[in-house]
């Protein structure tokens, strides 16, 4: 296995050419940071990850984290403490929250690049700043000042760590079933009863204290997802004076044995077991708790849709270091008599360059949509700020659930690549393959997504938000055709792939309004077709931006030919697969339901 | 997880309505079987492999098979022996072999169908009885009559197992590499030292004696596949009275950790490591042992192939089952207030018949290609066996590499339909997800398959052979387009896609001709697509079948209804896929290579 490399050269052309940095320094000018403190920042980020908790994922994979019914603590595998306490005495946890907290007030796509190198290096890890970090969004968003006082700096820092708690056994993709009793007392605080399953990180040897944010029903709340509250359950208490008081009731009971990022602990958590209830803090007001969490969940998915870039970046490293290493038979035009190096072989590249080209679409559309957060929740023109918004709102399911399909893709050609070796543990290849699987999972499944892009993105502003998108895209034609005819296979392949998705857009705005199952039967293949077509975009921007910087003569011009080399090998190798979505979009759900459970048997 | 239940109402619909079992049953008059023999038979030893093997599949991964370095020895999960006992007991290795050797004579068919519910059952354990009838094959067409006299009575029944012997460190893909020595001795006999790795079942503690056929080179040999021979290595040699005799220097050194088929010990084998050499017998003549194993290779990779139908199979009984359980959200048009079973959702529905879909076309190709094995080999008249011969030769890398590749593919769905439990050990389908995932890699990885396609079969009598194929797919328009209103998308998305098929595929013949890359780099997509063109032809045979039953009123009728539908969805829904692929093979190699090793990392 290769040790991890930050892949320093890439981020920064999309940071560049892709994104408009300058911009989004501007938008917190206290803060004070140049694109280049930006660049920097990242460099001794990759160092320290690649340093610090690479090495640490395979461990963390053999030992795992383990639970003691016992004392009911979880223990993290041997080196994660020391590493976490590396994390947080570099403040790497602060960079994107507010000065007044303790933070560096940078751009959240900072911090998303970030997110990107610690999940690549060691996504099992990476899931606990994760979390944090959503817990500390939803006190900034909606907690009180008073509640942003006691817990905010320590979270910021990193000396405390926080949970998301919603799912709860019979409600997982339907967050409105919950049962979890939460009962006012006198005092504003409430008792909170019930039980939590696949908390990440919900205990753990790694911070003094976990602040769990719990979804949980008032005695007198209405039924489904309007009547969910959202409480602060501290580990810990927290005394006037700052310092930790009581232990609360709540508990860890068990952990999950995962396929794959295994150093994460995965809990099920049991609040009020002792007979009163855990003390919570509501947050906000009651019965908001659904349309609290509404506000994070572009935050949230963003972070899972990188993991699946992540760990297509890391089993790339993996498998192309293994495909210029291993020798086996003779490429055509090799000398006779002496064994290639599998990277010559066309098969091998193939697979290597369809990692690639993935990975560049994937960093493109997550950096972008990073952007998208960042403008659109900070830039101080509404005129601004709305389009990206909407921008975003489209962009979110898509990134989720496409770039997490192809982390599992990418970690599979990987152990491709590695043949046998890479189906023995120790290549560490198969481990990436195992933990990339979860993320089309977690976060609303990868379905959940595709609902969520034809059932509430599409019909934006009456269908215009996703028409401008596309309208954004056919923009780059003119440019794409002036660029010479390195770029022609890419301007020509774009094109078509917009056509079909624009006819298909259409098909299932109209036929989705006669009847909604026809939009939710093609969802899926929709969205892929829609991040097929995104990834073109990227792609095509790409090599718009290095074919200017050929011509200027600016850059690396080596760096600036392979990037279009790479798109055009997208736009020809990858971006014709929409054309095979078009019948799984468009010929409706006839035969979906017409077997009965006796023949949808074998 | 579900309990593991025979399909048998697809297997007997495939065996009586798409392959023509009376006349393979008639291949040899002395075994005396009907197709309804052979269904019995079948039924039988499903509900063996459920009983007895599907139970302990759990176990096989948990526990897996261990290796003590102390004794060398190999020691299977508690279960195992007792199971192989009655495996043993039931004569059920011997079904396919011929009498003389106290086998059943009946067809590999018969053989093929019992494989698929062995895998499905347990996957990891089948490999056992899989490796076992390679060497019994290699010994029926290859060794001498006093060879299979000593050695085959036992290994039919099942009293020894077999082993195949061919990778080594530095010769995986490439065979040709081996460098495990034999030297003969005066007595006619060969001494064999060296190493090699990944021989399933290299070692364990299910048999009294394990027969390992080993690929090795003579002192004078050719380089490269020229110079390899073959021979018998008998863990134990056998005296002249049939008694075992002198433990033989063949040793297991080590087993590898592997991501699934846990049990199935992977074993790294030392030969001759106490000095003088492992005692061997030459197998038919020096340096043919390349050319035997060729011999062999169309029902190995076939073996390989059905195993991911089976674990397909098994994936999606778990999937339903979990499916029509779990209840979450409310479908569309159902009552409110209550939870849906999510088999009601159109996404999941979805998957489940995406799943069905891809079993039914798997299943009918790899029956279709064992009947082509049987007449192949077996029939009297070479008129017949002949081009059957080629029409196997064509269809074997498909249905290793395609169907291996589905076997992931809906193991991977499996567990989204499971959601987050999926990922959780203990759901059982994650370990699915894990063993599918080898199936890709051994016997030749799915890019050698690819490579054999273009390569080895395409030109096979200057394309003759493929045209042919094609041909006979295309005949069966007309009774597509008679057959009604039903089958007609159908018979439309099967023409479109044998258009493209045969497009492209002159597209690889000629430029291959002017350029071997062209074929190569186009290998994986063009193999794909002649998958899904032949998954196409196979439904296209079920739904005509189908439809003719109800016509004549045989049969289920609703059964029939069902084959209908799930044909039309697979032509609309998955068979469509051949049109992303048309660019991937024609767009030539230009982006494969023009990268330096500094510009692919990124």
């Amino acid at each position: 296995m290769a040790d991890f490399r930050p892949p320093l050269r890439d981020i920064e052309f999309v940071l560049d050419d892709l994104v408009d940095l300058d911009e989004l320094c501007q938008l917190d000018p206290e803060a004070g940071v140049s694109p280049d403190d930006v660049k920097g920042l990242v460099a001794e980020y990759g160092r320290f990850v690649a340093e610090v908790f690479a090495p640490l994922n395979r461990i963390g994979d053999e030992v795992g984290s383990t639970f003691d019914p016992e004392t009911r603590a979880v223990t993290t595998p041997p080196g994660y403490i020391a590493a976490y306490e590396q994390f947080v005495a570099g403040g790497w946890g602060a960079i994107p929250f507010p000065a007044t907290y303790g933070g560096g007030g940078l751009p959240w796509l900072v911090n998303i690049v970030n997110q990107e190198l610690m999940s690549a290096a060691n996504m099992g890890f990476a899931t606990c700043p994760m979390l944090l970090q959503g817990a500390i969004d939803m006190l900034l968003h909606h907690g009180s000042e008073e509640q942003r006082e006691v817990f905010l700096p320590k979270m910021v820092s990193g000396e405390w760590t926080g949970t998301m708690n919603l799912t709860e056994p019979e409600a997982g993709s339907d967050v409105g079933a919950l049962r979890t009793k939460a009962v006012r007392q006198d005092d504003g605080t409430y008792r909170i009863t019930g039980q939590k399953i696949f908390i990440t990180y919900g205990e753990h040897d790694l911070a003094e204290n976990i602040i769990h944010l719990v979804l949980a029903r008032t005695p007198d709340a209405p039924p489904g997802t309007k009547g969910i509250s959202c409480f602060i359950v501290p580990k810990f208490l927290v005394n006037d004076d700052g310092s930790l008081g009581e232990r609360n009731d709540a508990w860890c009971v068990s952990i999950e044995h995962k396929m794959g990022i295994r150093v994460s602990p995965t809990c099920v958590m049991s609040y009020g077991d002792a007979g009163e209830g855990a003390v919570g803090y509501l947050i906000g007001e009651e019965n908001q708790g659904m349309r609290y969490m509404f506000t994070m969940m572009n935050n949230a998915r963003l972070s899972v849709g990188l993991e699946g870039l992540a760990i297509a970046e890391r089993a790339y490293q993996d498998a192309l270091e293994y495909a210029q290493e291993r020798r086996q038979g003779r490429a055509v035009g090799a000398a006779k008599g002496e064994a290639s190096p599998i990277v010559e072989h066309a098969d091998v590249r193939r697979m290597l360059m369809t990692m690639k080209a993935y990975i560049e679409a994937m960093r493109g559309l997550v950096y972008i949509t990073a952007e998208a957060i960042d403008i659109s929740t900070r830039h101080p023109d509404p005129g601004i700020r709305e389009p990206k918004h909407e921008l975003l709102e489209l962009l979110i399911p898509v990134v989720k659930a496409w770039c997490t399909d192809l982390g599992s893709d990418v970690a599979s050609l990987a152990i491709q690549v590695w043949g046998g070796m890479g189906y023995i543990e120790e290549s560490g290849v198969a481990q990436h393959y195992r933990d990339a699987r979860i993320a089309a999972i977690y976060e609303g499944t990868n379905g959940i997504q595709a609902m969520d892009l034809v059932g509430r993105k599409l019909p934006m502003r009456g269908g215009g938000a996703v028409k401008d998108l596309l309208g954004m895209i056919a923009m780059l034609d003119p440019a794409l055709s002036r660029a010479g005819d390195d770029l022609a296979p890419i301007r020509t392949n774009l094109a078509e792939a917009l056509t079909i998705l624009a006819d298909t857009t259409n098909w299932i705005v109209r036929h989705g309004v006669e009847d909604p199952l026809n939009a939710l039967a093609g969802a899926t293949p929709y969205l892929r077709m829609f991040g097929l077509t995104l990834g073109g975009w990227v792609m095509a921007r790409r090599a718009l931006a290095a074919a200017d910087h050929l011509e200027a003569g600016t850059g690396d011009a080596e760096h600036m030919k392979a990037q279009i080399v790479t798109a055009r090998f997208y736009c020809e190798q990858i971006l014709p697969g929409v054309k095979g979505l078009v019948s799984p979009v468009t010929s409706g759900y006839d035969t979906f339901f017409a077997l009965t459970p006796e023949y949808l048997a074998n």
